[in-house]
């Protein structure tokens, strides 16, 4: 009989963003620990389809900041770290075996595989650091302006950043938790089913989320606020930037 | 001071895919569990752009299996859980408000949000699993006959199957731990630099862990087992496919 509670299923229960980071700095052991537990993820196929850049230079973080919609905690923590998908290592290895790939690197299930393997590393970050007391938060506001923060940290082609990571020591009190979906909404058996009922009963349990958060009576609901940050942050040339990388290009 | 060891970056660190289970299956707590912890990770801009089907229909658990390379193993874990990125969701709560983001999440942008997305739930629900001693192998498989998976499953426009992945009860001993990249090779501070003398290095490496593993000398390294299945799996058709599915269209 499994045991359903444990100290890791209850940190990953507890999860927040944060926000608000300390001044304390992470140290290199801790840095090195953060990455070899982000290593240890699984990856598509195994083609460890990463990188990961630590931002320490701090005029270089201050820009990588203002280009990713100006959010100035991401200044403030301990480090920020920017999660690449890496087909660029891929290819060269095929190059130096005299092989061939780049027509698969450049194509879209690449990209996804990219990101696969930056996501599984990256959630195994959060979690080590979470385990350490550390606080997250992830920056996809590096997609805002990619190209211009591709530019600062160097990216070449068969590269792209997917997101930042800021991880450092909160500073206050951590946010509520914020309630997920209900379970029935993302789980299906057998077949994917018409769940929008359950989505509407949700809508109403986050209006109270949203209320409280705020401290006075709003609009927003969980659709109502995911639905603003999609029209708000399209993201039309992200496919043009790929392309631009040679990544995606059929 | 953090400290660098606890249990759960032991867990992370030992990681290893499994692909051979018992046949004691999980219980209805175990799944809700591992959907809840799943649930509880980051996604993008709160859009929860994942969907989880749970396949316990026997025959088309086989079905599956066998459009997904056949990887045996598939059929016999305690559960096949099929992560879908879900656009879907999004596009008819904007419906609900009288708003339009069709064309936002038709974008390359969505795509690469919703794989996050799933991504993100996905490894928690590797975590927590193996938190309670139970084995995860991910298929990527799912995506090499990607339109029949998506019948079979019933899957809507704006919603495509990432990957599957398996949970179940390790039945033998489990795999030596796979030699990951060098630190220095995925690390990167500030700019984005050639590491691939790293990788050469990393190569002579693995060729010792690949003979170990198949009890005969090979002439397998990463870089030359890596770039063999870039080669076997191009997956060609993704771009078609995602298109089809109202999805990547620009």
């Amino acid at each position: 009989m499994e045991q359903l509670n444990n100290k890791t299923i209850d940190k990953l229960l507890k999860h927040v963003s944060v926000r608000s980071f300390t001044d304390e700095p992470l140290s290199d052991d801790v840095v090195k620990r953060l990455v070899r537990a982000a290593q240890a993820a699984s990856t598509a196929s195994f083609q460890q389809s990463y990188s990961i850049i630590d931002v320490v230079d701090h005029k270089l973080r201050e820009k990588v900041t203002k280009a990713s919609r100006n959010q100035l905690f991401m200044n403030q923590g301990g480090r920020l770290f920017i999660f690449c998908a890496d087909l660029n290592r891929n290819d060269r290895m095929a190059q130096n075996l005299g092989l061939d790939v780049t027509q698969t690197i450049e194509g879209s299930d690449a990209t996804l595989a990219g990101t696969i393997d930056a996501t599984l590393a990256a959630q195994n970050m959060v979690i080590s650091a979470e385990s350490m007391d550390l606080g997250v938060c992830f920056i996809g506001g590096v997609r805002d302006n990619i190209a211009e923060v591709s530019e600062l940290l160097n990216i070449p082609e068969h590269v792209f950043p997917v997101y930042g990571l800021v991880i450092g020591h909160p500073k206050g009190q951590l946010n509520k938790i914020k309630p997920r979906l209900p379970f029935e909404a993302v789980y299906h058996q057998n077949k994917y089913l018409d769940k929008m009922d359950i989505v509407k009963k949700y809508d109403e349990r986050t209006s109270d989320y949203y209320n409280d958060r705020y401290g006075h009576e709003t609009d927003r609901s969980w659709s109502r606020t995911a639905v603003n940050s999609l029209i708000k942050l399209p993201r039309f040339f992200i496919r043009k930037y790929l392309n631009n990388q040679n990544l995606s290009k059929h």
